[in-house]
């Protein structure tokens, strides 16, 4: 088994994921988010790059059953239905509708994976399911979202779980590339909950912005059995 | 003290060596190249991004003391004098040169961190000499060279030690973004040696190119007290 795991979506190109399964992660907040919205009933998500791209697709998909989602800087985008909150994204507010979703960092993440194979999101509230997803898998590509193309220590943590939960007992048996090595090696080290989260540079950023109980939430450890999937750019979950 | 540690010159800006001290590195194989050949009698190192730049500087500083030196692919440039094994920078071929220096990874990185106060040049040949010569330092910034803008374990380790040689006994009382941490704790996992560069993909991609001795001089920990350093572009040892 093949797993490589890359800390940003910058350095990703088409013949990284090509023939693989890619696993999107953006622990703080886009595949938190997403994941609970699609738990509380949402039918898919799209995610876009720019708010523009964002307005424009919700306009074309009907504005009746959807919600425009985004932040810039951690804070909701002005005229938006709602922000990046996994808080927010309760069954009263998401039951049946689609949710056309831009953030900072995770939405480049599905775009520079899309190439792969299959592409599904993990965050540590599905992190259960995407390994048992996972099983059979022989060529695994893990792109981390991270902040500003740069490392960011949450979505690490959550790679180096899937790539110890992948490697299994059966680690002479697989190719890690540099990165997967260290996402594994911190896998021994951090323990997932709200504390390490906090001490991200991605959770300070939250607390500065007065969002600190989300952290709690992108702590919950397999709060929700699904794993969500993309194609075409709208990630739902099979029914 | 304020400690950050990018594991890509791609994500380094202004403002992040602005007032700090810059440590460059690039494990396998510029830094150690460029400490092993000022060791041996080099008068200057100049680093340059291009061939073409490269060859054009070589022409401007004179071409009968200058050497024309850099890679592709690991494999020197047609043409140059020499390629960037640290082994063919004996004292016999560059005592008293210039010399004008091309590499894929490496040269970015000095680029990168150029608007710092100091720019310092680290391997693991020299690593007890820069740590020494960060003492009384209070804000670092560790650039890694990486491979094509991804994380290169070999980089990582180097960073690491210098981080770890940093804090000190200081935990408390130093901030460490998330590549800082991560780097600091490789330094209690990994040791320094030939087998561990072999297992990192710079080190892999070096035995592909039948340059696998080269890893054992860039493993050799403290093999010179020297701390070069860049200005103007210039990299040389304060007399």
């Amino acid at each position: 088994m093949t797993i490589d795991v890359y800390f940003s979506p910058a350095v990703v190109d088409e013949a990284s994921v090509e023939g693989r399964t890619a696993v999107v992660i953006d622990v703080i907040r886009a595949t938190s988010t997403l994941t609970e919205a699609l738990a509380n009933g949402a039918r898919a998500i799209f995610p876009t790059v720019s708010t523009e791209e964002a307005v424009k697709l919700a306009s074309s998909l009907g504005r009746e059953d959807t919600l425009l989602c985004g932040e810039r800087k951690g804070l909701k985008v002005e005229g938006f239905d709602l922000g990046n909150s996994p808080r927010e994204f309760t069954s009263e507010v998401v039951e049946g509708k689609q949710l056309v979703m831009t953030t900072t960092n995770g939405t480049r993440a599905f775009v520079a994976a899309e190439g792969a194979d299959r592409v599904l999101a993990a965050s540590f509230l599905n992190l259960s399911a995407v390994s048992e997803a996972l099983e059979g898998c022989t060529g695994l590509v893990i792109v981390c979202s991270g902040r500003e193309n740069r490392f960011a220590l949450d979505d690490a943590l959550c790679a180096g779980l899937l790539v110890r939960n992948a490697v299994g007992d059966n680690l002479e048996g697989c190719k890690l590339n540099d990165g997967a090595r260290v996402a594994a090696d911190l896998a021994e080290k951090y323990t997932v909950d709200a504390e390490f989260l906090r001490s991200t540079a991605a959770g300070n950023a939250l607390l500065g912005v007065g969002l600190e109980h989300d952290l709690e939430l992108c702590a919950s450890l397999d709060r929700h059995a699904l794993v969500p999937e993309m194609r075409d750019r709208r990630i739902s979950v099979e029914p």
